[in-house]
């Protein structure tokens, strides 16, 4: 049998530590199934700048059409991120890679430690290729005084299928799902509201609208009465790093960026953290958590990211965490992974 | 001597309930001191629909052009948040009220209960007349297929304005401030982070920039770390809610509209929350304190603001609340006014 190529692209900071870690696992996750695959690194973000001249050279593009899925570390750091656009790590790297790939749900899983209280689990889903982020136009105009502009614009198409995506994934879990707008300000809110209403109809799931601003009040008094979230681009990006604080740390989380086939892009949430690179106190859950999403997601591979997460948990309800987590008895980046590596056998 | 002229724009759903007791703890407080004021009452949002079939009328427009300041309710309703621009109470009341009257700095204070722990005493400063709430183009395109846009735009000016209040503020308290952007992905915020760059550089105060997305997962960690914040319109609607999710109410919170005079607009934060009007259960603290913002900002009567903010800080500590903050022991709207006239005295 032929084996299933996976580009892994370890990035900037802390990434290459994370990747590294969540490498092994999934390597041994597949090995225990049965499963095939090859891991194939390349350039992305700033070493791709300091290797090439660019954030997102032409050759991983080209490894990353070639493979079946993605495994990515964070990108950027303080050394480029002040760079222009096409030059710089993120909106050059990896949101230009996002967008190629025509990645447009952002999977952002927010689930608890083990034990705690109160429990969240909940599913963020982020359109991650339109919005502010990515529309046209853009940029300075100086006429008596230099103004700045961005364009947050929605097409019908794109509101209809990320919630189509959302919609699906809240059927399958609980039957609920809030869409979150800023429906009584925005001409772009407006639209995803009446779109998100009309698509939402024909499914068989509880469905509510939430303002922005009340989503941010409700999700700081409350999170845990929400199951599924969908939401656009920047609303998305600001509500799961609030989720991931009421969490405890960013690097829990783990995401899956999906577009209409297997393929997809798995990266954890957090960002490069050069302050903590290279000390070993960097948390790998998120990105092993990615690859258990890889496996499943893009491969079909349901058992061996079960025997991935299931191990995670264990793990980390034996207490064992590192410092941002288990400060008290805390473990480095790879004696946690070992653990769960051990728990996988 | 002549009587200082007050606008009172009640609004909608439980604002005329607040505005109504906010009025007598302001005159309480202003005839303790002295003080002649008269308050004179205005329609604004969807009651002055129902009156002449707009939000913000002409006559409304001209007794806050000839008052002092206005001591507003929320505005908006379901029966009529989804009326187009102009005739929306959102968007053509209470935004295009601010707009007109360019009140740039929207100084919203987040101070906990007495007693809690962490205990927050954070000044938020929401730029409020730019970014993607006012600026063109926006609307509805239709080529192939039906899209919705909003410009975020950011003038030189516009920045410099608010962060100069800003900085202003920081320095007559802790000396701290945070300014919030989105400046890796965002040109407008870019721009922002720009400015501020240069125009802190001339302050002694200490200075943070964060990208929004940080900040919300900082606020939702440890929210006591901050003093004062200044951030974009949007980003500060959202995390200002988020503020108050992590102080437990939304119906503390008060807020002034600060322009370049000592001319303001004080408003509650809280919505027009039409679910609990009439049941005597509104939280007045928001409406009250921001009467109190009145007097301290646009009369310059910091000792009739003190007796207010005093009365209410004691009334507080004894246990009294309603029912959104004192779930326990709960006092109706109207009794807990009544303690804090009767502190005042
Ligand atoms: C690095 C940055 C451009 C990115 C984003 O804003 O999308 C990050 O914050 C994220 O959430 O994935
Ligand atoms: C009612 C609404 C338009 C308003 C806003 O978004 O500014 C409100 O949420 C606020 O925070 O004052």
């Amino acid at each position: 049998t032929e084996q299933i190529r996976i580009a892994v692209l370890p990035g900037d900071g802390i990434g290459p530590e994370v990747i590294r870690e969540a490498s092994l696992v999934l390597r041994a996750a597949a090995q225990a199934e049965g499963i095939r695959i090859e891991l194939i690194e390349g350039l992305l973000g700033g070493v791709a700048i300091q290797a090439c001249g660019v954030p997102l050279p032409e050759e991983t593009m080209e490894l990353v059409r070639g493979s079946s899925a993605v495994l990515a570390g964070a990108v950027g750091g303080p050394a480029w991120d002040s760079l222009p656009e096409r030059l710089n790590p993120g909106l050059g790297g990896m949101l230009r890679l996002r967008r190629e790939l025509d990645l447009f749900a952002n999977l952002r899983p927010v689930v608890s430690l083990p034990g705690a209280s109160p429990f969240l689990d909940i599913l963020l889903v982020r359109e991650a290729t339109g919005g502010a982020y990515f529309s046209m136009p853009r940029g300075r105009a100086a006429a008596e005084e230099v103004r700045a502009f961005d364009t947050i614009m929605y097409s019908e198409a794109q509101i209809t299928r990320v919630i189509r995506v959302a919609a699906d994934l809240a059927e399958s879990r609980s039957g609920r799902l809030a869409s979150i707008d800023k429906a009584n300000v925005l001409e772009s809110s407006r639209l995803w509201r009446e779109v998100a209403e009309r698509e939402l109809a024909g499914w068989d799931i509880e469905v509510e609208h939430l303002y922005v601003d009340n989503a941010a009040y409700q999700l700081a008094r409350d999170p845990s009465r929400f199951d599924v979230i969908v939401t656009e681009n920047m609303f998305g990006d600001i509500l799961s790093d609030q989720l991931a604080g009421a969490l405890g740390s960013l690097g829990l989380l783990p995401s899956a960026g999906l577009g209409t086939g297997t393929f997809g892009l798995y990266e954890p949430v957090h960002g490069s953290a050069f302050d903590i690179t290279e000390h070993d106190v960097a948390n790998p859950i998120g990105a092993i958590r990615s690859a258990a999403m890889l496996l499943r997601h893009s491969l079909g591979a349901i058992a061996a990211a079960r025997r991935i997460d299931d191990a995670c948990t264990a793990v980390l309800s034996e207490g064992f965490g590192t410092r941002d987590t288990h400060p008290i008895h805390d473990v480095g980046t790879r004696e946690l992974t070992r653990r769960i590596l051990e728990r996988m056998r």
